[in-house]
């Protein structure tokens, strides 16, 4: 092996050297207390990509990834690095482990989510496009998402102001 | 842990259930031998993604992952899941250890591409998007990729048949 013991520099770097936030936009208490043990490192933006975005993101145990929801443009995508989540859609759950991946095709009306039921955090890598127009429906809550304001206007189904 | 003993059922899916290729597009012999240890799983296209497009790619050792180059419009971004790759763009060489990511915005003219110069094989996650009208330039030989026709069309540098 070649291994050495530089540090990555630009265009590559190591993702522990990238600010996680715990961040969430959602407009209620009530709905972001799920996400609490949520944290993300937005390393597609770290690296000065635009088009889409990729996140390394953590879930302590008993963590959400987000409300469940789908979009209506944004295809997106999932790699389990560590640990296990439980994915959630309209086919019931299933456990993901370290090496499974999944995909959320725009426009498919299946409100998806990850909960991390297991003892010890997950890791995954979630990407997502930024083509514009997108909405993102949720599936158990009275919210809905626009993009064309940074990030996410949030509102309730009906567009009116939460 | 609540790990099951189920394969992933969509929109989940395991990596290894998705066909392999080695296949290169590239116009001539002497462009495709680099690349003849280069095995790519298109997970994106199997979980019925569009806008972008994701590969789970090992590198035999001494494997490149494409000839140098860089996009006029498409971002990419590559996560290291095993093994070593050797990155190489203007700025010289870096060894990326699993962990380590690297993305290379659209229209930055720094051809890149990854060299497996380990002693076992390299696996990697790539994303780039498929924005229309994007050119591949590259670097080192006298090639250039134009998309709008599927994959890409494969030129001279200067448009001319191949």
């Amino acid at each position: 092996m070649t291994t050495n013991n530089q540090p990555p520099r630009l265009p590559a770097l190591d993702p522990a050297t990238v600010a996680a936030t715990s961040r969430s936009g959602y407009p209620s208490e009530e709905l972001r207390v799920p996400l609490a043990g949520r944290s993300r490192r937005a390393l597609g933006d770290a690296l000065g990509l635009v088009t889409f975005g990729v996140n390394l993101t953590e879930l302590a145990p008993g963590a959400w990834s987000s409300q469940r929801h789908w979009h209506t443009r944004q295809d997106e995508f999932i790699y389990v690095l560590e640990g296990e989540v439980t994915l959630i859609t309209n086919a019931g759950e299933q456990v993901l482990t370290p090496g499974m991946c999944a995909g959320f095709p725009a426009g498919v009306a299946d409100g998806h989510h990850l909960v991390n039921r297991g003892s010890v955090p997950a890791r995954f890598l979630e990407v997502g496009d930024r083509l514009p127009g997108d909405v993102g429906h949720y599936s158990e809550v009275d919210l809905a998402a626009r993009s064309g304001r940074a990030p996410y206007a949030f509102t309730r189904r009906d567009g009116s102001a939460y």
